[in-house]
């Protein structure tokens, strides 16, 4: 069921006013990593409060306590529970986003004042820090709510919201929050599934619905030699070198074409069906595409599927850094006494954190063994998060896709990511229910960098999508 | 031919003496490295004249010109030419040191004021800044002086000095001045060996000559990839990282044995006599002392000559670290576009830079073809520093190693040093003469250290030792 034609024309119709609404959330900075930002981000959270009720929704503000930034202990940002609607016969959608965003400065190398909207005539871009990552898409909710409210046009579904404050600082205290509110009796109670607006395009000319993320697993390599650092005029030679033997270790990690070395990895992986395989194939994004993105050619294949799958299906392996080695410019004659090598593994199903830390240990143990060497070694897991995978099929999904055919008229690329969004599995496995990531922006948007922008016609037709979305679930006979 | 008793009865009468002069060397700051203290190195400079001038030198101070320190223009402190003694019929030998000393602060753990010499009566010892490296030495050619003059007997050879202001900062302007000087006519003719005060015994009981130096050749290995750092996340799988190929290509430099890996360097080590091995299992430093001075029990052998032989006579590759990787404490999920590893070789007779650049270049070249990487690859030589050896055969060595026999009681280890010490080889190249190191100090002085100290038995019987040192010289048949 398409959306009414007078809601997709009130859009276009407001399409200035929503415009507003996104520059006046973008000029508040609220900048969730630095403390001195923190009144803003409290601002932000008053100010995304008046908007939700201005449009209908019973607004609850959460406290999420106290955290320790920059030295100081700073309250955390409230989350804000929203609710519209309460038909039993209505299925009842959970929508994600957050209202923080990352630090900016002009000085960074913005063309323009980041915490000041740019509406760009000429490109059709909205410019500014968080316009896309992520008050765009939260806004859109808002814009939606809105047409509906105006237009005195029920809504399809009863929604409810969850937005945050600390998305872009590790989402402190939400984890806490979600376990509470799915209880019984919980806020998030009688959920049918979840919409999360946090992410994006593959490319710049098709929508995509992401339906996987991989997870991680980050490790921590130490060496340690010598009690302090050495010359290596009077000691080399003389004595076994930490960074040898870590580079020794580093070496027997992953291969230059990315195969992993740790026996037992790869075999975790869920076997590829031909059904995944096609839908790879399928996928508007090739290693042209990657090429341009990362601004060398450099991808690991000339098949585009395998460079595709490379992200979103498989594990892969990366060396970050040493901590603890020369690393400044110039020529220092250092033996560094402990080395601390940090690399980390992105996870798929069927790999888990709990499965992969032996094998790593294991594994690094029996190679150091084998080194001969007089040093110590210890490894340590700095951190790990399961993969998340969703059923692409779900209805949750199949409504996603209607929606995108019916405002873009073309059929989305179904993506897995290969990062993570931590979020989206705590949502999974607490309310246990589909959830699906609907982006809003382009692959282009600059989420992190400078000069972040939306385009205006994403901003505007993504608001269509959001509503048309709800109408299409609505559509679908609730199971 | 030992000195004459007068002399070392008036090297112990006025021992006080002399360490009050140490005292008043030490309380001029001299720190060549920070812009901010230069004014104290012209002031050590101008202290270091009257001293000479006082004990019957002819003193000549050189501008060396401008530098640029801590983003200001300065002027170099000068370097300081003196002689006494112009006898056709002795000999001349040239004694180099050096009056500026390393950075000090009493916050970075010093147990005292690193300016104000702390006499410890209890331990003996002299602490303070500069007291072994080199204000210690370079005043104990003014004792001997002192004591010559004040007792009225005439010196057994012709003596020439030069010292320096900048060598804790890269001896900036020296090597033009000796190769000016070392010309005919110039204030070097005639020298007939050099002796160079300014390094250690290997221990705290044994003294020793040092007759040999490893050069360097430092190495900047840069693999470039994407035009940006990546998120692990997005690219992790999907394009070649340059630190994989990084940690390739330093994995097949050394072993952790210690073993250089590059085809043709171990080659070019000057093969090992007999006489030489004896001349390492003779040398009073072991295992033991090695570990002790690192901490722990890492020894790359349990032969102590072939601990010894490590350090002194054989080539070693130690691996400092990485430019551009993540090196910071926490957990940054990044693939770095860029990275720079810097390793360098110590480097033994018959080996030279120009052999070694191209051997390690095409080594670099051909392991990186063998990756079959797209990143890209280049090998930079970041410096070069020749290594020196003397013959420890020669009457400079002899006259040194009767002098300390004389002083000490005791057969001095012939060493050689795994660093490098420049000026070494510049007068050795320039004059075409002997050059012995002649320590005063300890192996456990802490040159570059908090708490640097000079015993005060090594600063008087050092005393005795130079001025012994020249009547040993004086006696051997100029040839």
């Amino acid at each position: 069921m398409p959306a009414p034609r007078q809601f997709l024309n009130y859009v276009d119709a407001n399409a200035n006013n929503f415009i507003k609404r996104l520059a006046d959330a973008v000029a508040i900075p609220s900048v969730s990593g630095d403390a001195s930002y923190r009144p803003d981000v409290f601002r932000m959270a008053e100010f995304l409060e008046k908007q939700l009720k201005s449009v209908g929704c019973e607004v609850r503000p959460v406290p999420l306590g106290k955290q320790v930034l920059d030295g100081q202990e700073i309250d955390l940002p409230p989350a804000l529970l929203a609710s519209i609607g309460n038909d039993p016969s209505k299925k009842t959608i959970l929508c994600y986003g957050h209202f923080d965003v990352q630090p900016a400065l002009k000085s960074d190398g913005w063309d323009t004042e980041p915490f000041t909207l740019l509406v760009d005539e000429k490109t059709g871009r909205l410019i500014g820090r968080g316009s896309t990552d992520d008050k765009g898409p939260v806004l859109g909710w808002v814009n939606v709510l809105q047409a509906h409210k105006e237009l005195g046009i029920p809504l399809p579904v009863n929604l409810k919201f969850c937005f945050e404050g600390m998305e872009e600082n590790g989402s402190e205290g939400l984890d806490g929050l979600i376990e509470k509110e799915a209880q019984k009796g919980g806020f998030f109670e009688g959920v049918d599934a979840v919409c999360i607006s946090d992410n994006y395009w593959l490319n710049t000319r098709t929508p995509c619905l992401t339906y996987g993320l991989r997870g991680i697993c980050y490790y921590k390599v130490t060496i340690s030699g010598p009690a302090r650092d050495l010359h290596s005029g009077a000691y080399g030679g003389t004595v076994y070198e930490p960074m040898t033997d870590l580079i020794q270790l580093f070496s027997k990690l992953v291969t230059p074409t990315g195969k992993i070395l740790i026996p037992g990895v790869n075999e975790l992986v869920a076997p590829l069906t031909d059904e995944e395989r096609e839908r790879y194939e399928k996928i508007d994004y090739g290693v042209e595409d990657i090429e341009e993105s990362v601004g060398a050619q450099i991808a690991i294949s000339e098949d585009k599927a395998e460079v595709l799958m490379a992200r979103m299906r498989y594990p892969s392996l990366s060396l970050h850094g040493i901590e603890g080695a020369f690393s400044a410019p110039g020529a220092k004659t250092v033996i560094p006494a402990k080395v601390s090598g940090k690399f980390s593994i992105r996870v798929v199903p069927n790999q888990t954190p709990e499965q992969l830390d032996p094998l790593v240990s294991r594994y690094l143990e029996f190679e150091f063994a084998k080194l001969l060497s007089k040093n110590k070694l210890s490894v340590e897991s700095l951190h790990g998060g399961k993969p998340w995978v969703a059923d692409p099929n779900h209805w949750n999904y199949v409504a996603a896709s209607r929606a995108t055919q019916a405002i873009y008229n073309l059929e989305p690329d179904l993506t897995r990511e290969g990062g993570s969004i931590p979020v989206t599995l705590t949502f999974a496995e607490q309310l246990g229910v589909n959830v699906l990531l609907l982006p809003m922006g382009r692959g282009d948007d600059g989420a992190h960098s400078t000069n972040e922008k939306l385009d205006r016609s994403n901003y505007i037709e993504g608001t269509k999508l959001l509503g048309t979305y709800l109408y299409e679930v609505g559509a679908i006979q609730k199971d």
